[in-house]
């Protein structure tokens, strides 16, 4: 898997990755119903910086006659590219608090459960400190949310406020939102 | 004093004071060079609602002979009316998060400590419910401006986070960052 700087030809993987993302409504706190001008308007905004993961795979397989019986046949190779995450990095505030990052993370839904996520938080801490941030904060992880509190924890990042109610989960009604943050130092 | 829905004839107004709040950079993470323009676009956000608190003033005086005596004069009246504040109302987040409101606060240099921020903040409050909104957070409060963490405490907001050093306070250096929050039930 490689993680690199987006580009204008990941469009429409991002945007897949996106809608299947943020139509459930459970996690990110985005209108469900985004059209792809918006989203992709959004996360490849001036400010951000856009990184996809990308997978490699090998394929290789045997040529079947039409039959499907085993004839002398040669071997296929290919190798297969596809986008299995994507993510954005850019300063939290302006002015005086520019220095700390914010950032947020998408996994195509087929692809999770394979460290894709963790793989692009450590590439992303990598990168804001190349950056010169000095901080990163995560302003809204939804307390449902256990599978990215966990990871973000075991990054080094802490809990460190609490909003009440602030997100209307679509079955789990208003729960509770975090605020998340640790130092690059 | 009047609070009321800022109109396009307010905008010269709402720059001089966005402006002279921005430009020391000790209390908003804004870039302190904003243009006009970027202001306005920010203050007048598509998604925000963006009031003006007007001040009327009678003015009576005497007309003065040229030689300063006390000439039989007529007396003189007139309504002067000054923009001495501005503040913004909009959803904190999109989707999930859209029932908690946002809101920022402006007052002019010549206008503090004559309780146009708490005027303004109170309207707000009733401006947000009135809108349905359940909950309101001030996400990025800078722990150095004592006087506006006070008037927030006043107003039912608690301090439900802490950011450490997500700020650069031109004179203190890296300071904390409240997150506070308030139910408006």
């Amino acid at each position: 898997m490689e993680i690199r700087t987006a580009t204008n030809a990941d469009r429409d993987a991002v945007w897949n990755i996106f809608r299947e993302v943020v139509a459930p409504g459970d996690t990110y706190a985005l209108d469900s119903n985004m059209s792809r001008e918006e989203a992709l308007a959004y996360w490849f905004r001036a400010d951000t910086h856009t990184y996809v993961a990308e997978e490699f795979r090998q394929s290789v397989g045997k040529a079947m006659g039409s039959s499907g019986t085993a004839m002398p046949s040669p071997i296929v190779s290919r190798q297969d590219r596809n986008i299995v995450g994507t993510y954005i990095l850019r300063p939290n505030q302006s002015g005086g608090g520019a220095h700390v990052a914010n950032a947020a993370f998408m996994v195509a839904a087929d692809a999770r459960g394979h460290g894709v996520g963790r793989r692009m938080a450590e590439h992303c801490l990598s990168e804001a400190r190349r950056m010169g941030f000095l901080a990163m904060q995560f302003s809204f992880v939804v307390s449902t949310n256990t599978r990215a509190i966990d990871l973000w924890k075991q990054l080094g990042f802490k809990i460190v406020g609490t909003l009440p109610g602030a997100f209307r989960h679509p079955e789990k009604g208003y729960v509770d939102v975090h605020v998340m943050y640790r130092a690059l130092a």
